[in-house]
């Protein structure tokens, strides 16, 4: 078995650090109490951080505000990776005409499409009429009727073949102690399902979430893959795509996995993190 | 590439013979026109017949008044098979106390659970007092609020490790000559990717099925496996369940199959008939 | 937790039980110590038992000698019942002419195809002449060479369209404490995979093995479902298709599955059996 | 549907080229007739090109050998870039001490773990005493006994929870007009499958082959995704991976996509390329 290790004094030895957003700096409670401290003790080393998630609801800004208001001061805006900016450069590099059509909030579509093109939701679309369209978008699970829209959806797909993107891949998300919710990325798979297709996903443990904050990261400085540590409390998504990327990752208990069933995860899916923590706190 | 043969002469071979319900009997439009001559064909050649169908929303009863409504005139209950009745003997096998969760209309749950047992609607069940259900049923996607009862049934399958049966296997269901609506069997396959479990499914083109009907067949006269005939319009239910429980099987191509691309769907299934008919008509 | 129970104490309150063989009568050792004396009170008490297992690479008469060099005495041949029993019935009621190419030793082929028709190994298949081949059959997964039978399947079964099936669907099977051997299920679901297709596949957890158990059963005797008690080792094969099928099941400790992690088992995949006890011995 | 266009005016508008190699530069009977030629209109346009291969049985040098073999002169190691090279940047970066065991010939072998560490064929592990071995990895289908090292692969996994890569993500490789052979991915499926985990895989759709050579080009210019035309055969990795980099995709049909069944491959995946054309030919 993996012993152990402090973060703090793990991560003295790297450059940059990527951070999962729920389960090590936040819970269903709030923000985890003493990471304040923890990004602090971060800057002051000198090691640049980004935060890395899996979310296409809010802009950079809106997640700012998120953090602030649970009590996190001085994250930056660029200092925020999401899976819906990656959905919005697919769209900005392969989308040049059309409505794009989408599952999810208004808000959520104002920040992905940003760029010009118009969103249409899955509730107004026009069935009989619907050649404008040239891309669907599944961004969120909130904003919508899904007894009524996920069967339009359906049929809209059915009808028409054109790109899909999902921008959030997670199957659900934890909103309490105990409890989830499906997320947008469990609701593309019944889709999926139904059509027998797959569509392109966005997101950890996907290499090219990784890339997009690599990439950003070295505009402001040179970093190699071997200067940067990943922390996350999933195996599957946050350590499986971190190591696939070629980063050095370490798993904490205070999210997803906890210390009792730590080691029959790892044996049971063969990801195998470099470090464990209990939290970014020690 | 098999030649195609006439449904009449075809059936004339045979002491018996299961029909699959849409595609064959009926279609969006309606009952397909001539259909009551074809049945009255079947019964005056002595040929006794059974209906065979994925679902779970309607009794017997309800399914002779159904096709009565649409015109077909002389079903008896006896003659009617549902993936419904499959799962309403499982509950009376293995499940004998406590209460029966389930996501459906009430009318599906009376007619399934109508052996005694007390079924409980998901948007009633208390998730912090809900010891005494002893089972879990996707029953009918109707009836029920899908984001809030989707979500509530995986927090309480998250929390009860109980039995947890799917009463139609099925994806979706035809609505019009277009489009489909999302059947309980697809929203169970969003649950079992939420939780990573695999529920028990009850339908075509599974053997039980196919079983429940011989045995049911066999209390009426003696009939061997090769007795009997399965017509039906889609390759993976009908054809692969007939083919596998050893049954001659016939695709007729007036519901999911189609003359323009029979060759090619049979190529890249795999699953071949025995015989193949333009409908039952002739 | 479910609690453990006395096998013998439980077992009475059944006219008849069905048994797997690993990991109830016999492990990678030999036979268990003690289950002659647990097979004899069984018949004492006059309850039936049949024997149900995966495997078609021995006819009834083979497996009985292989018991009895193990050391148990007196299990008749129709107390067997394989997958290579349904594998045969399947070929004997669909398959009437042509001959069938299979993978697996010649005297799986001659057990399974004893009915009449000519079997050809894949290694003896001429490719380009090869239109007298009517179904092909994933026997056992010795008796060729991998390397080169499993690359023509793949040729083979691209360049026709027949049926296919596979006698036994287990992934592997123990040969040691420790290790394994990849069985002809496994094999099978490498080329199910290269092609994108599924085969027909026979074995429990299918119904259809218990079906054909309790079928044969019933030409001795009249017996429910209710009367019977399944028990076996693994929750995915043994416990998920007794519970399926309708029988009480019981889960003995003394195989797959071990004391130290059964909760985990049991709540990870959400297969639950009526009972569990350690072993059959008491 | 999508009109087809000329390759060669469709390049002009691109600064740089992605050329799958098997189907568009080759095919079963050698090399394409005319597609030097067109490698040289791509150079004297002065646009950059680089050959992405899922193959990880040779280096970049025996790659540009076997392409100069065929006739084909004049392309340079550096503008070879295979899966291959993604399984032995991951090892370098994450595999510091112990020997890496594999699967695969010694000459793939020697080529991807060339910058130090050892590499132990199947065959040769002690299973008793594999303590010191750190890293799997799968790399090619040649080099050894299936029978034998795929059940000793299992075992050995079996025991051992470690990385474990798969070089080639592959499931086969056309060997002639009709025929194929499994590849090293499709081996590596089997083995998932049995030990019912996932791999990390390395080749084409996966992001990760694209970013790999979009940084490499970027070291000899300034090319953004916008600027790039990736050229393949095959939707499910050529097309479906430079799209979701964001890149232009161009499907050609002289390789796995045929004429006559284009649409409906396109229609059926919903993998929609934004050109194409015969071939690069014209």
């Amino acid at each position: 078995m993996i012993n152990k290790v402090s973060f703090k004094s793990t991560v003295k030895n790297f450059k940059a650090v990527f951070l999962d957003s729920y389960g090590v700096l936040k819970n269903h409670q709030g923000l985890i109490s003493g990471v304040q401290e923890s990004i602090e003790f971060i800057r002051d080393q000198g090691i640049a951080l980004r935060v890395l998630t899996n979310d296409a609801s809010r802009s950079q800004q809106q997640q700012v505000e998120v953090f602030e208001k649970l009590g996190l001061k001085g994250l930056k805006e660029e200092e925020i990776v999401t899976s819906g900016m990656l959905a919005r450069q697919f769209l900005e590099l392969k989308i040049r005409t059309g409505k794009i059509a989408y599952l999810g909030t208004e808000n959520s579509a104002s920040y992905i499409l940003k760029f010009g093109l118009e969103a249409v939701p899955v509730a107004d679309i026009d069935l009989e009429n619907s050649r404008d369209i040239s891309a669907f978008v599944f961004l969120d699970d909130e904003g919508f009727d899904w007894n009524r829209d996920i069967n339009k959806t359906v049929n809209f797909l059915r009808r028409n073949n054109l790109p899909i993107i999902v921008a959030n891949s997670d199957k659900y998300y934890p909103i309490s102690n105990n409890d989830v919710a499906v997320a947008i990325g469990g609701i593309s798979r019944l889709v999926e399902s139904v059509l027998n297709q797959k569509f392109i996903r966005f997101g950890k443990p996907d290499s090219q979430m990784f890339m997009y904050a690599y990439d950003e990261l070295n505009n402001s400085g040179h970093y190699e893959k071997g200067d940067i540590l990943m922390v996350g409390d999933t195996l599957h998504t946050d350590i499986l795509g971190g190591n696939k990327f070629g980063l050095k990752t370490l798993l904490v208990l205070s999210g997803n996995t906890r210390a009792q069933n730590v080691e029959s995860k790892i044996n049971s899916s063969g990801i195998i993190p470099d470090f464990i923590a209990d939290s970014i706190l020690e």
